[in-house]
């Protein structure tokens, strides 16, 4: 009993510790939505290109949905909705709460308008703060699990309003820019030599077991990064940094896009297809070689990272260039014995840089994501969570390859060494590049 | 020489007064179109469902780009264009000016934004109003043509303002209203009777030709209704109003879509294709049958008129009735004898009403859009105009179907007896209904 | 009464002689249907490479489900059917008699095979025979009206058995040929110099009415010429000969498809979505233009007419040419006027030739259809027969042109100068040329 | 330099005993690929009703084209090529030959017909025996190889062609049989109790080395199941048995085509987009559930093995069964001690009946392949052939999920436990069912 208490004391005080930092994280990131969004115009909040690439209204409304109907529906009492239409609107792909709008006619809602939602983010935030604050009762860990999930839902909205926003603006031929670009924009230095680091493999852990006391923010993992368990690696090497904008026009111009003992079959077929001759933000006029960026169009850079390319494009390069793209176990081994440090969001610069001379491995966070050769697959004796919740990771586990480290426009705190990024080979609209990597032998 | 004086004299005065009434019309047409547009919010500018259905944001650039396009720029020495890429961004169709941002994505340039259109609006009005009141040059009947075209253009266009917009809002599931109803929605009236009024036909005058003085804004016809030419007609019958929303319904009560003797191939084709079962914003609910309006959803009212049918549709009734559509030269020989009067734009009530209990053809003129069976071909000796103008409507004349007499949202100074309205088979969109023919004897 | 007996008596003798002419048709056309296809493979049987070009097998089985459906079935006591599936596996597109088979799956049905198809051709052959030898009952007349009815039927497929095998052949890269080739390819004689005829127009009669003793297999017309009535015509021009290749030639040189404005809106929406740079069969070899025909790969021969266009094309060249299509009543007209003679199927000569040197309108019937600018529409007064029959025409009244005349695989039998042939625009695989038309002036 | 000798000499014997070990399997397997089509019509060679099916003329074509592109054409000096034309023709995917016939269209080449593809197949038998006597030169280890290859290719594609014809046949109404079926379709025998098998896993070999005398027909492997390779696998079960129609059956009545939350998201699309109700060949009648198979339709079996399911049905029965899909890991972890028999091709039963009462696992080979959940990728180290031939397995590894097994029509001389098939999630037309796993405890 006595000891139960004690642990039981002690657990209270990190609990409330854990609540404090909860709700300033709440607070932290529910504003940062909102900022980010502050150079956009009303027009701009409604653009939908593509099924993929939602509306930056969309994703305020739909991450404040995140909490209302898997915290405030369910747990606080008496809560009465914002608007009870809003259910099916903004009800991405949970099956298990209901029917949803049609993905692909996001951008077709111009009402609610703008001002609305920003009403309906600030009602779910003042009921939801009140609601944390009278802490306590019954559902208290559930409500910080969930907390924790949905703030980790919004930091991936939060990227995807910056991809989806880039593609959407590209559509329009004035190439509109989020932000101007001050400075230079080639960068002065070169990219740093590409080294090869060995590794030796062996039987290895990979993913994370969730923590017992999972509410904590800091904590937090998704269920797909879990169960932890050992995968057994034979020897390889990594490149020591991201493949540059140079080495990938070298293989443009070495006929790349037109020569199919490069590609996968499949990746043939949408080449020819759609009639890939460069990555996705890339126009040859007049003047070069350009890349049309969150900056508007600017020159290419060639010291910076490739990105936008598909798993097809990164894979093709990587057999001309005598390589492969790494699984996504050789990638995590790696990326475990490396400081979580990188080009993030927070630095608010918009695309990638080039990689610093430095030793060992560099840019593994942040930049841009890497392909890897992975299939998105369970972890053996994956479950995922009951109810809707369950649907956010488990049902895309078939199509899709697992992208690894992060992008510029990845918060920090969404990021760690397991972390499975998913899209499927086709897709583009990510910054997305890759690292190189090879067999190595048995040192 | 005396004589050629007077002559000239007299086409001065009337020359001055058409500059004077084209003048006010233009000032009255531009203001209209942003009248219409007051309801709207910003967000509602952008709207683009189908490839069909243009943004209304871009129908008042579009409008203001044709000014801009054949008058200011070829005549109006000196002009600045208010952006030069508007020249690709806001044409149509024009291959003669240049390549067209594609039709499909006009609802993805959130930039321009609705303030900057304005500008350009207000830009252009003064520009134009500046170059005509310079008048006596050259170019003075070539302007007036244009100008007066452009109008006419302008009119056309706010009537797709109405039918695009309605079909926009469709697409949202709250259903949003252009602007509240006001009264009882069920017309108190029943709809009159049908008779069948019975035409002797012969040969018959149909079309007219452009007068020499068709700078007049009255005088004005389309190329597509010239030349005025012979058509000889045998004995009919028209239906002394339109179809109903109660006798369409009887259609639809007695399987009419699941009847493939009653339809045209094409048509059948279509119903099974897109599971057609009843018009376009038809709704089956609990609480019987409503329908989409720009009064957002209501009632379905028995004695109105049936709108938003395909010619399939309208075709697919007529036969189920023992009738036919009418082609587009009975209907003009009738229209020939009627005054132009009806439910037009101006009455400012969105939606079409019942017919009243009177003498002859009612609702000839307004309410909705008569489907006939005639293909939109030239008439004998059509020649469109030299230059991108000629493009306006003769490329048009291969697949698609003529509709006679307007809508509740066309303005009457856009019709005429003569005028062509075309759609392709299965649009739905416009207010298109149908009014019955069958062939008559000779009496 | 007496009156009454000499005319039935006469009838009576009139009856019999088209009677003893019928079945000596019968017997001519359905070995006819079997002696095209002596070239064949079996395998060549069953070649289906597009929704519109049935297997050679299935026009066949198709023709003699005619003569199963619409008459043994129904008039024939005691009929047994040859097999019951086959009522649905070879119906067309009669909604009347049942469900069909889907048109673009023909090609897939190996069983029946080809000898069984034969058996059935015989079966119902000997079946109909006996039939007819037992003239005299109460259904004579309608049983002489539909054995007349299915060979003009059969006639029809016997020149879609020669256009969907061309197209069929077309899609092995070996280039089948139906026949070979003996002689030369090239016509000795340049192309005739092409004149104009003119025509004053005015009121003209149009279509033909159905003879009260239409069971007369030389009498017979579709009920789409029908009724006759009053057109009225004004002045015109047309060519005194069909368009060459040469001339088309001419039209690709000078960019035809490449410039926008000389095609009408669809058609240049066709020519950039299919990437169409010259017609159907065309090729441009090492060795100059080649042409695909029913005697395999031939060099392009200058002076033969061009064939193979789609509507689009043929109005572009028209417009290109500073002329135009003549509509389908300006043609009739003329072709009231001409003796019925041309290159038909009988010549067994499978590709239209150069026209000759000769005075008035050449080639006007065979060689090539004649793509003219009338939407197919029902004449005034125009109505279907009763039942399944009626489908033969009526439903097809929409979306399509007329072509008028016939071409080298048509049988003289089945045309007449208001014979309306009818296809979609976009159509190509049909012996489908153009004669150039311009409005006239009066005399 | 003796012992060398000793071994060249051993390697001699057991090179010539290799040869004629070859040479009789050479004629076996070629005769079997035309021993498979004699219940065929010379209609039935030339069906393709999917992109995926292609004629059985083609099968026989291509594996003859495989021997003569591979080896006579190289390596046999003056050599001449039944017909140049063939190399386009029957090239499937070797981009490292030419260009392709386009897949989807393999069913238009009525010409060469059957007659003269069986000379073809004649013509190269001989010599390719020919040129395998005079063995001895530079290049025989080579050929030895590639007729290995051929050979193994040939049984894939004998199985294909059950597979094609299943499909091609089901796609005619009159429900074509391959053969008859003699004797009692119901299996007297219900199925066996399902039990589960316990595995310990731990660091287990996976794949297999090729061979240094891999010129031996026997030892033959696919560069995809190499190189051997350590995987760690965590304790797991697997059922002892395939599951039934019966047990599939209780899915489809639980609703389970009607519960997303069963669902992969890509294959929840699917069910909805093909409103798939039940698998492929099941079809639901007044007598019944029926299945078609290679002897008609016939009345679902329950006892029988499922098969022709999707992936994504194999796991959302899986998960509605509480159970999963195995991975390709634990699949040949648990084969490598099983015996390798089953229900093969050389049974003549084309259809998987039902599991026999039997300790430890049944079924694993033949009868129906299995789905994994593993993503077909390539093993660590994996490296393609040289040239075209490495064209063989190595593209496809993208998209596609790795099947394990053998059904009812693959030859047991193409599997082995290390044996890795690979379709697209959606693709029903193999026989493909599956084996529960779920996982398990640490003994």
């Amino acid at each position: 009993m006595h000891m139960q208490t004690a642990t039981a004391h002690m657990e209270s005080a990190t609990f409330s510790e854990a609540w404090t930092r909860l709700i300033d994280q709440f607070q932290q990131i529910r504003q940062q939505s909102e900022r980010y969004c502050e150079p956009l115009t009303i027009e701009d909040y409604g653009l939908q290109a593509i099924v993929e690439t939602s509306p930056a209204k969309w994703h305020l409304a739909h991450t404040t949905w995140f909490f209302e109907t898997f915290i405030l529906r369910p747990y606080m009492q008496g809560y009465q909705a914002f608007n009870p239409h809003y259910e099916y609107l903004f009800n991405s792909y949970y099956n298990g709460i209901g029917a949803q709008f049609p993905r692909g006619k996001r951008g077709l809602l111009s009402r609610p308008g703008v001002e609305e939602i920003y009403q309906y983010r600030a009602y779910v935030n003042q009921a939801l703060l009140a609601f944390m604050e009278r802490a306590g009762d019954a559902h208290s860990k559930t409500v910080m699990q969930r907390v924790t999930l949905g703030l980790h839902h919004e930091l991936q909205h939060q990227e995807l309003f910056f991809t989806d926003l880039k593609y959407n603006f590209f559509c329009n031929p004035l190439y509109p820019a989020y932000q101007d670009f001050t400075g230079s924009w080639l960068e002065n230095e070169l990219a740093s030599t590409l080294n090869w680091i060995s590794y030796e493999g062996g039987l290895s852990q990979i993913g994370c077991n969730a923590k017992a006391k999972d509410f904590n923010f800091d904590d937090f993992i998704y269920d797909n990064e879990s169960p932890q368990h050992q995968v057994f690696l034979t020897p390889f090497r990594l490149a020591s940094r991201a493949v540059t904008n140079a080495e990938y026009l070298e293989f443009i111009e070495d006929g790349g896009y037109q020569n199919p003992n490069l590609w996968l079959s499949d990746g043939w077929t949408q080449v020819q297809t759609h009639q890939w001759h460069h990555p996705l933000y890339w126009q040859q006029t007049d003047h070069g070689w350009q890349e049309f960026t969150l900056y508007g169009l600017q020159t290419l850079d060639p010291a910076r990272s490739i990105c936008h390319l598909s798993a097809y494009e990164a894979d093709a390069f990587a057999r001309w260039a005598g390589a492969r793209l790494p699984t996504e176990f050789e990638w995590e081994f790696a990326a475990r014995q490396q400081a979580l440090q990188g080009h993030f969001v927070a630095k608010a610069d918009w695309h990638p840089g080039s990689a610093r001379e430095e030793p060992g491995l560099s840019q593994l966070f942040g930049s841009v994501w890497e392909w890897t050769s992975s299939g998105y697959s369970p972890y053996p004796g994956f479950s995922p969570a009951a109810g809707a919740v369950g649907e956010y990771n488990g049902k895309f586990m078939c199509n899709q390859l697992v992208l690894r480290g992060g992008s510029c426009v990845s918060d920090l705190r969404q990021l760690r060494p397991s972390y499975r990024n998913f899209f499927y080979p086709p897709d583009r609209w990510q910054f997305s590049g890759l690292r190189l990597a090879q067999h190595g032998e048995s040192l």
